[in-house]
């Protein structure tokens, strides 16, 4: 399997890619909202530009390393993290001479120091909708006031919230999280706008909420991010399937262990991370599912139960003989692809079971 | 604090770290021992070429990245994680054309095609004295025989293992595993003797055993690595104090959550990593302790509870609200400092509260 490829190696399905790109472009579409995915995921500009070509506005992004990286591709960034003091010069530095417009987000006036005073730079109000972070609630005596702060200084494009509270619930309850998190939105820009704010973006996030949502009237953008790899904790909640699985760790086995029942792989937490998935997971993927060469990923019975920073532990479900032969390789499916992915610097493209190429996926703050 | 470092970032205490070089190398001189500093967590050849100098024999690693970023700082290194099918080639590749002594290990005759043709290349057994990972039980039937195979086509230099186990004990029982790992190696290295075997390595590893160890007859070195960091894992396990952690993550204080009962920092996941420690640790530590500018880690009631890929939550442990106020700055010691270096690229070093350098924490496999 990918004999050309050392492992361990994050490996890229740049043909699941592209379907899962198209994918939510299209219920962007159907929904009538723009889409303006995460790049915290994915961080390469070479599949990013692809991305951004094929119907997004823009990008969302959450470090400035990865505006640096990413200010090429795209003339409209949306950093979904709060600005705080201190955090000004950084921006600009990472925003160099880009032609972009940029904007910045924060819920409290705190925080308006960390905003630059630059012509390219706007601002949105991070609106809470689940209790789970950040955010000023939607119905908060202080929004209004908030606004009128940041007018006062500088231009203010709209709000944003992320449904971080989808990852915690079962798949059955992701229409409600949904609908609650597009109803803080909508609240918060209508009181802005009753109080004479011209809105232009009302923002709404998360892979899970943005795959089953069937009504985002009053929103004017979404911003899921993992959908583009998809992972065990989105199959599990319901936002894909196990055949839109892009990404997986290609690992070799290396040896047994425990009287033989358990196989090692030379994947360990450096390569998987430590991610357990969501809750709705239950920890029964363990550190991820490992599928034998012409195996399938639904009707594997093998799971990485322990890692330490370079060796995985490979257990069969029930018990026995994993089957597996010392120097055969297999393939990790992550249970979070934004926590694998970031253990990674590169990531090697395959289509159709053969390697197609390698590109850099820059990691800096 | 570090007004000039952007933030999150990982600081590295240089005072620290060479107290902590020192505070190993007199054990081992003490010991009887050589030292063979494991490389995985510090990565860094600027760093480590200190710690060669001041009296180690070699380095130990765990990938093939870390042969090519450090053959040049030392003429003897042992690759600490089995060898098998398909590695001999990568292997030769890293090396490129360093003159060094490389030591691989494997535990199984299956693994013997992975080991390179080359002078440079011997071969140590990897001894189990735990069954929590790999390695050939010292008793086995097939412990000799294993040898002659290794003999008949390579150098064989010794044996070795690693006492993973060591972090799942509590601190009273670390002595126990510490003996066991000695008379594991040794019991292995006398059949090998007693069969005709020249051992010239009998090697055992972890920070935990390495710092309470009193007696290492017949051992020849130790591979201690996190030592040289420090961690909240090491201070459960007594393997040091709490003015031995020589890293934490600079982070700014972003905002509140919560109703204002918890903080938020820029410091998520993928700059802390999601280790909860040892066993030892009782997930006490959540993601790791905040400290103020000006506060002491054993005296801090603030910790890490929650994080995404960028936002970390800080709660007070008891209740109440955290004190922080937006745009400070704080560090977070980690519990694990081999995991929360893994997600740095790059390291800050900092001596008496001032920044003095910056160093690449190379990570490639």
């Amino acid at each position: 399997m990918f004999p050309d490829v050392a492992t361990p190696a994050l490996l890229v399905d740049v043909d699941v890619l592209a379907a899962n790109a198209r994918r939510m472009s299209d219920r962007a579409s159907m929904l009538g909202v723009a889409l303006r995915p995460h790049a915290k995921t994915v961080k390469s500009p070479e599949l990013l530009s692809g991305v951004v070509r094929r119907g997004a506005i823009g990008l969302t992004v959450s470090t400035l390393g990865e505006i640096r990286t990413l200010r090429d591709i795209t003339r409209d960034i949306l950093y979904a993290v709060p600005v705080a003091h201190g955090k000004a010069d950084p921006i600009l530095n990472a925003l160099g001479d880009a032609p972009i417009r940029l904007t910045v987000v924060l819920d409290d006036e705190a925080n308006l120091s960390g905003v630059p005073d630059d012509q390219r730079v706007d601002v949105s109000i991070e609106v809470d909708s689940d209790g789970e972070r950040g955010g000023i609630a939607p119905d908060a005596p202080g929004l209004v006031d908030l606004a009128e702060r940041i007018a006062s200084r500088h231009r203010l494009r709209g709000v944003m919230t992320h449904a971080g509270g989808s990852y915690l619930v079962d798949r059955g309850h992701v229409p409600q999280v949904a609908a609650r998190e597009r109803d803080a939105v909508v609240t918060a820009a209508l009181r802005l706008t009753g109080a004479g704010h011209r809105i232009d973006m009302v923002s709404v996030g998360s892979t899970p909420t943005m795959a089953v949502v069937d009504d985002l009237g009053g929103v004017t953008e979404m911003r899921p991010g993992v959908y583009l790899f998809g992972d065990l904790s989105m199959v599990a909640l319901g936002a894909c399937g196990v055949d839109d699985l892009a990404v997986s760790t290609l690992a070799t086995v290396i040896g047994r262990a425990h009287a033989g029942d358990v196989s090692i792989i030379d994947a360990g937490w450096s390569s998987l991370s430590q991610d357990g998935g969501v809750k709705a997971l239950d920890g029964r993927t363990g550190l991820g599912v490992v599928v034998v060469e012409g195996g399938r990923l639904d009707s594997s019975d093998l799971v990485v139960t322990g890692a330490s920073q370079e060796h995985g532990l490979v257990t069969k479900v029930g018990g026995g003989a994993t089957g597996l032969s010392t120097g055969s390789r297999v393939r990790v499916y992550p249970n979070h692809a934004c926590a694998t992915a970031e253990m990674h610097s590169e990531m090697t493209l395959v289509s159709s079971g053969t390697t197609v190429g390698r590109v850099a996926r820059p990691r800096a703050w």
